[in-house]
């Protein structure tokens, strides 16, 4: 699979950063060259410049003169798009969480259409899927693993941020696994919060392990080992 | 268990910083007050002081002078003990690998003396006791999630020191799993080494959900849950 080096160029548009309807009076061939436009263009050149300075220096020791100069800009200028170094945080983490995987899943080939195995290779199969994408993007996972663990220091904006997702995703992944027991698809004995909060551990254990030494673990087998020991998955 | 509010008062002294024995000049009732005694006392409480600073500002963040200042010291007397920031991190980091549980494992018991599974029984206990004392020192824990998440930052002095740690750990977990799948105690089809990756990555990514909201995970039952699973452990 490609593997660009830097993960920032592949990040989708932040939600918050797509361009809006213009206002009625514009022309129409106007549309996407209009002020609006190149406003929203200059805070995504802006937030694509802080992403590769907090993943390569962490949030606080990133200044946001050095983010004004990798655009061009002045500092003034940068602060009148973001106001606050904690808006640029919240911009960048957004842009991240916005990268989706572009792989197409092949997990069920082999499978016939009513095997009843179906929804537990669909659920390991989204997540072993995702994470062979991100091999793709280390910088993506780089400026996720250098903020959750920065976010945990005193006054950190991404202290409630990342509270927040982990405690969103232990839900969502326990939601999953519960509708897997009832299926009877989850090993007897597995408590499915427990089995969330694994998955989500190891995942990302294993990419802090895979960004000090990417030759040395393998994260997508890491985790389809793990979810073959809860899950009926074909070998 | 008691759980101190700072487990940098719980940190064993660092092997760097134990006092030798002091010349044979010395008096033997002045052997712990002599000069060298004074300067490793010193050096423990900037230690002890930079655990502290780091654990709560990260390192890049951290300053030499705010060291300095909760010691009492000037910043030109710490520097006659550290010579550089990078050299107090070492021992920093050193301080918190001294760190060992006070728990007595009670795994075995009611386990017959003679039961084949006591050696898998004995490698699960070492590592959930470790992670149940790890709930008593959550400073010890942050300071670890701090640093090992900035240490993949462009020139940090963290970046060898982790990616040696991993590899030394994931070496010694490849042995011991090796050990048990030779008595017959590894689950059919468990890689030693993708197991030994597993239990890292488990252990690190759940102590840091842990450190977002400690009543939402509980490590020591994830990683024994992990580890029945892969191993022939009593219910």
């Amino acid at each position: 699979m490609s593997a660009p080096d830097d993960g920032a160029l592949r990040v989708a548009e932040p939600p918050a950063e797509a361009p809006a309807d213009p206002p009625a009076e514009v022309p129409a061939v106007r549309r996407r060259r209009g002020p609006y436009a190149k406003s929203a263009e200059r805070r995504r050149a802006i937030v694509a410049a802080a992403f590769d300075v907090f993943a390569t220096r962490g949030f606080r020791a990133a200044s946001l003169r050095e983010v004004a100069e990798r655009v061009g800009m002045s500092q003034t200028t940068l602060l009148h798009h973001f106001p606050s170094k904690e808006e640029l945080f919240l911009a960048v983490i957004a842009s991240r969480d916005a990268v989706e995987p572009v792989l197409a899943p092949d997990a069920l080939r082999g499978l016939a259409a009513e095997d009843p195995r179906i929804p537990a290779v669909r659920f390991a199969d989204l997540i072993t899927t995702q994470a062979s994408f991100n091999e793709g993007v280390p910088g993506v996972i780089q400026l996720y693993a250098v903020l959750v663990g920065e976010g945990v220091t005193d006054d950190h904006p991404g202290r409630d941020y990342f509270a927040e997702r982990f405690a969103r995703m232990r839900a969502g992944y326990v939601v999953d696994l519960e509708r897997l027991r009832d299926l009877g698809l989850l090993r007897d004995g597995v408590d499915p919060a427990i089995a969330a909060a694994t998955i989500i551990a190891l995942w990302d254990g294993i990419q802090l392990q895979w960004l000090y030494d990417a030759d040395a673990v393998d994260m997508a087998a890491a985790l389809r080992d793990y979810l073959a020991l809860i899950l009926p998955l074909p070998a």
